[in-house]
């Protein structure tokens, strides 16, 4: 809170038709928007002098791209693969080039759906995983990134 | 046929490589090329005053946002998912976003090609599937999406 | 249409409990019996001056002496090999032996049910497959055949 | 008991071999003949007023075609299916479209032979099964049958 | 019925969770307690002269202590192993050292769940298995276990 | 050769499609029909007063029927399973009731086509297996059984 | 934080060998030990009023007892199962019979170390689960529940 | 031998069943009793002037505690886990947490016996293993262990 | 049997052990030598003016080498791999380089023994095989290349 | 060398994360630049007169794009696919559409890595591959093209 | 110790670079070399008048003709097969043709390195297995079989 | 090119069948011979001043002893392993205990073939592999060898 401090900066990811929360399958994953998550986590970030940055997209390249020019500044990542969590090499390898605590959250249960969702290729090489706690999982997250930068 | 009816609209996606055809693997894809079918495809939605879109793109991450951008205007969804046809969760989370009829087509026979191509994940979550009936497989798909159109 | 013309035969095969059609599980296999199903394709290939012969059995061996008996005359196979087309290697066995164009058809979409089902072993032997549209399968696959005759 | 009473009606099918019962490797399936079976069935069925029609057949379509015959009027069926345990979609399928309670029977010990005889693809459509009781698998699913009836 | 017979005794474990009979899952396992079952086949026990003792435990410690206890003078054993079923080694290391006979009992059919509960890992060295028919698969279970014993 | 004695008799068994032999994939199966097969078999157990039945049929309960008619009667079977090789169960079972000397015969190697070719489910219940070698595995198949009866 | 309100409970599992925290592998598991884990989860109970127990156990048996015995009383269940996350179906149905939220957490990040690790059959069944944020998961877990039972 | 010295302690945990040795499958596991074994393990251990404690139980938990307890004292262990070899990850873990030499042995060879007692969870987290010697397993075990503790 | 005729040349390779046959396993390969083998396959060949030359060896290396050296000079090769049957994939490339006939012989049925022995990694690379008919499967073998080579 | 010869074209790939050589994990992928790499694989083009092409991307899709603009033009394509090696169907599907050479690179040893590194579902459609020894991997692949290309 | 006794004989055989012991991977594989771990056991078998003859070989056919030779001769056996262990069903096989007592040996814990070396061909055939004790797993084995002789 | 130079030693290992080159499918090995590619390598290795041996066998164990033969004196070593590729563990081990670079050379694509080829048990040991380049495999191999050791 002291005024001279350098903000630590926190990027958060969302992955492929995340824009679409509110109105995708609203039984599995809430009817609330991706806009007010953003705003949410906006909301707890400024309560702690923290910079974030939210990015949403559908391109795997373009998360890969986000994410490699975060590399050098960004002090922790949380990311939201979508349905590239099961499928994407090049995501992981991209998290395995940052030396940052990466947080992976998953809004719904992603373990008591279709079988294929229970393997995640991101959770390797994470730091942690949330998963199954709606948007609170999104919450949990920077409220552990917080914690840990702080400390 | 009368004039002041709202026309319908469908949505056709091509996948990856499909720009291609008439040139690549021409014993399995056949001498069509991507033009002719998208104007063989529009000459029949013409004559049911179908308005028709066809789309084609080599980026997983544009053909979900185009086909996000049709959610809430297409009234039915073409797609030849190409190579995304085995290994796109992201294309086919978006297509369980779509309360739309889906019909996904293949120009080959999957299923007497490599074993991978065997596992469609798209084909679990449309409507029905064409395969095998070269580019017949998509008039077949316009047929039936008109005609359920219709119903 | 011309008189003199010789009609050109396709054969439709329907597998084991497809005679039930209507009765067994509707929220999967519609309302619609095997009967009208039958008179639907017949009107259609009267229509285009087809002779078409329907056939259904519950026994795979029938089917099998079914299909060889017509090897020799018909010009065209449509099968729905219902419970058969997931184990039965001799029927696939039969299939090879025709040098004719051949289309499986499934009314239910084979690949959103149990996992035993997302596997056809006839799918690898025909010319193509039609799944999951109802009894437009049918209706597709016949006009597929037909303009496959005619060209 | 009383005289005007609708008599309740159980079909008991035997599948593929069980003819030979009392022949065929008598150290699993022992020595007593599908005869005595039936007749030990119809004597129970007698004493509560049940109508048994018993069926052996080695092939997997006139099986099929019994259990269609009797959807509409039998109250419950038995089956042993024999060899199709292990690959019967066909039957199976028959199976899911009555709406009677069904029970499975082995004599053996299905779980403690072959590896591929443990995996039944009618288990998971009957109310329940009965295994590895001898010729008591019978009797009790009668039994119970006779139970559920009259309940 | 005679007064100096020795009584034979029958051993009916009920593994873990069971004694939620009647609270847990409803639609599964039904409304009927532990407790009631338990009285329902002493009842039949003590018709035919049987001593009934009916253990439950959700350890899988216990339930090997209580068979190991029984081994020299019970006649015969019903287990239900719950969810033990499927993965306790130590249990079914017990029920081989036990020349008596058993039968494995479920109240659920086991092969309609979740893909693991398919295997039993009991059934191979049981005499005989009964599963799906609620809690009479108990009730079948005794009856057989009399007349054998009987015999 | 002398005039009383008492032939031994063999039955052999032509599974599904074999009677399209000759004109089915001659580049797999050779341009030998069935009939002249059985000539040649003929011919072969004249010469050694060998009674020969053959038999053929597509369907997978009769050949059951057939074998099982003949189980007290005959002295030795060739089966060459066709289609059913890789499926019947039910087959299998009725080979292990008989305890004559059985060898199953292919006319192509099983082993270099499609990969469920590879496997038999009956091979493991027969004396011994030839594949291979074209019409020349009956007759191998054919002067083993009359060497193995005459000793 | 009024005087009389009724308290909320959660209850808190830790799992086998949970209890030699701060001595076994702490490269993997830290160095904090159980109890000092259990002083900060109690330290925010009481901050929010919230009824804590913590329980640990070696025994799968005795965690189920536990479970159970708080079934109808606790409003929250956090469960780290330790070595039974990937092989107690016991555990599981226990979880399942609770209508209550429930939490899994994990201290090590279970996805990159032994691949048995990978699979938790306890995950499918809770509400949502929390791994590899060292104590944190613990301190997240509650959290979320406190926030999840105020709401 | 020399009076002042501290004494070498060596713990031997028998696991499920093995109380029942000499009764439970002669055939696979010999005549002798666990009593016999122990007594002839202490005659050795008091030999080389080692402290030797044996323990049986047929929980899983209980060899956890018993394990955790003696961790600080005991200078090695040799462990028998029974049926809890192919599946207790629990076990495992506990053994991972101790620094000292440990001997799993088994008295049968668990390598030619049912598929999944090949696998020993154990395995991978021990010293060395030694199996089907008999009773003699134990023995080498133990002469192992006094030996690696002298040096 | 005319003077001048330039003699065919067979091979014969006996795989790892064969050299035991009488003593090792007599149950499974019978009481026969290898050397009576050798003698009865000559006895047939000098009947047929063959020239057949028998080796045998437990050499990988030196069976390829014996093949290799006989690629130019061989009209047939019969081969019994032994043990190498089902790991040899340096063997399997020998006989790939050579365009002349081959037959795999096994004494005993390789496909009723442990499942390992079920797959031959030489029956795709060869002609055909005979399994299961003792040492009239080398015999059999013999009669096929002599008459194929007359042919 | 000489001035009017038409030069040949190779067209060189980087997939996703390459631009990020040098920084990322240096004990897998070492310390030089893409920058460098690409400096060097000109340095050689220049001396053989040949024009070379580098392109790095993260993005799937404008790989695809890149390779089919080329295809006409390009003599010869190097590519490494970095993460896509192990799950681009559709980068797969585009390298057989193109009938000139193609070399893959690996830069590490995919071999000894993650599991799933071990396998490339783009190897198979190639020419050859490279992997594992360094950035000389590319300079080889490039070396061979040149002296292809000149043959 | 007796002047006359017949001396027995016990056969040691190292298999496939087990002569590199002492230099290969020392910190696996420990730095005494073949010659000492021999003179060690031979020291033993002197003091307990056995004869024992150690046999190192690369070659798989070597060793089978090592043992082969001693087969009438040897009174036991004491094999590390080293990398044939794996792969070798042809070592497999003679030991099975040997009546003789065989201990299997490992010097290290074949069962926490990679994945393939947890399953031995050859354990299934053997009396017994000891693995991970270092050079004591010879002197153990021997230990065994001296005594075991001597019974 | 100095005289006093103490010259580098490459050792090229061509296993099983590779004495066939030239003849042995030449449309996938090509038609040059083995003694034409050692001329070949030996030119450039000349031309480097590098000392070049040059070694093919048949025989998995002359493998491994040659290479052990040349632990101490060699530099690098150049294997093509042949059939031994996908099943030789005691080469790996083999190549284990060299301490220096060791390139893996294929002349045919190993990942378009036969599935089983896809598998190298000797990549994972590599400091790198060539495969598909033909003969120009070896002579990159080469090529990087002398670079490397010039280094």
């Amino acid at each position: 809170m002291a005024i001279n401090t350098v903000q630590q900066k926190v990027l958060v990811i969302h992955g492929p038709n995340l824009n679409l929360l509110g109105q995708r399958e609203p039984e599995i994953y809430g009817t609330e928007t991706l806009e007010s998550i953003n705003r949410m986590l906006e909301h707890i970030a400024e309560r702690h002098n923290i910079q974030l940055t939210c990015y949403q997209s559908n391109h795997e390249g373009e998360i890969i791209d986000r994410i490699q020019a975060a590399i050098d500044t960004m002090d922790g990542l949380i990311i939201n693969p979508g349905g590239y969590t099961h499928t994407s090499i090049a995501i992981r390898d991209t998290l395995v080039a940052s030396p940052k605590p990466i947080v992976e959250v998953h809004i719904s249960n992603i373990f008591n759906r279709e079988t294929f969702r229970s393997e995640s290729v991101i959770a390797p090489v994470v730091t942690g995983t949330i998963s199954g706690l709606g948007v609170d999982s999104y919450r949990l997250a920077l409220l552990w990134m917080i914690k840990h930068l702080e400390a």
